[in-house]
């Protein structure tokens, strides 16, 4: 092989790796996965693992980073395309619910396994949580300057809203009854009317 | 012992297995926790803990059902002593609110724990959800009728108050910004905008 080829086959391990750690810590939880169970299901050797990432923790933390990042680059997107505070909260809400309702499975592992993160790693996925959380309260409080939301405590209604979101993915089964258009479409209604938002036709 | 006492004494190691294990799970996952850790956290052998509990699902079942069934019992006895729909759901919402930030680490282990059930135990527990469901259903629509309330969809509203409510569990620590009333008060004002009641004073 190539230098080039040899690279590109390892990037593809490794993320062959993320994604058998990741099923495996959303149906066993951190603890209950063992590097075994995550090799099996990328069809490698446990040692195989250690070539490409250093420890089932770490594996957690490049999962859990990398979603929450994933997800405040879209919302800040989602945000910025908008113009009024309402048009900036729909489409947020249309962004997190989605990636909540589609990404369910990665979803738990990104939302619920934070525990067992290191104490550093904690705080750096924090940090993007918080920042998660300023996208929502910036546009609630903007809201609340044009008249267009009624909110008594816009630190209180962003973690409301952010909590609907994430929650979609402890129960939200896509083979079930609703779509995933649906279960969004529901949401995105669901977060203006906790904004106090005018009811639009 | 007498006879009386012996079961008295019965009960009480049977009743702290379940809070060494209640402690255990919502800590480790159920999947990451062993008899063994149940064990220790209750001062008591391994060999002990089988002859009050089966195993360690077992456990997961009990608690999840007993759960469960408190919960239900906490807002069917709220639903009744409302008069209007608007007041039973505020008293139901206060209930299950209450239930989620109070008791937070049982809620962790009640709610999340679920898929590590047997298909048996998970059917006999998901029974009690249909009902948790269907008093708050039941309630939406009867405000629905009266003219109270203004959902379009009474099954996705109720999922949806019902969302909130249990990732307080999730999110909510006692120890940080918020009480235990606060987080309640709000949980209970963002439930009656998500149903569209009148604002009150």
């Amino acid at each position: 092989m190539t230098q080039e080829k040899r690279s590109a086959a390892a990037t593809a391990a490794a993320a062959r790796i993320l994604d058998a750690a990741t099923a495996a810590f959303a149906e066993l939880g951190f603890h209950g996965t063992s590097t075994r169970d995550i090799a099996a299901r990328a069809g490698m050797s446990p040692a195989a693992i250690y070539v490409h990432h250093r420890s089932k923790e770490e594996l957690l933390y490049t999962i859990s980073l990398s979603g929450h990042r994933r997800v405040l680059d879209a919302i800040r997107e989602a945000s910025a395309a908008g113009i009024t505070p309402t048009d900036r909260l729909e489409r947020v809400a249309r962004s997190f619910g989605t990636w909540h309702a589609e990404g369910h499975v990665r979803a738990r592992v990104v939302d619920y396994e934070m525990g067992a993160l290191t104490a550093a790693h904690q705080e750096d996925v924090a940090a993007v949580r918080r920042d998660i959380g300023t996208v929502h309260r910036s546009i609630i409080e903007a809201g609340v300057a044009t008249g267009e939301f009624a909110v008594a405590d816009p630190s209180m209604t962003s973690v409301s809203i952010i909590s609907l979101g994430v929650d979609i993915a402890r129960w939200y089964r896509p083979e079930k009854a609703w779509t995933t258009a649906q279960v969004v479409a529901h949401y995105r209604d669901t977060v203006l009317r906790i904004v106090g938002a005018a009811p639009r036709s």
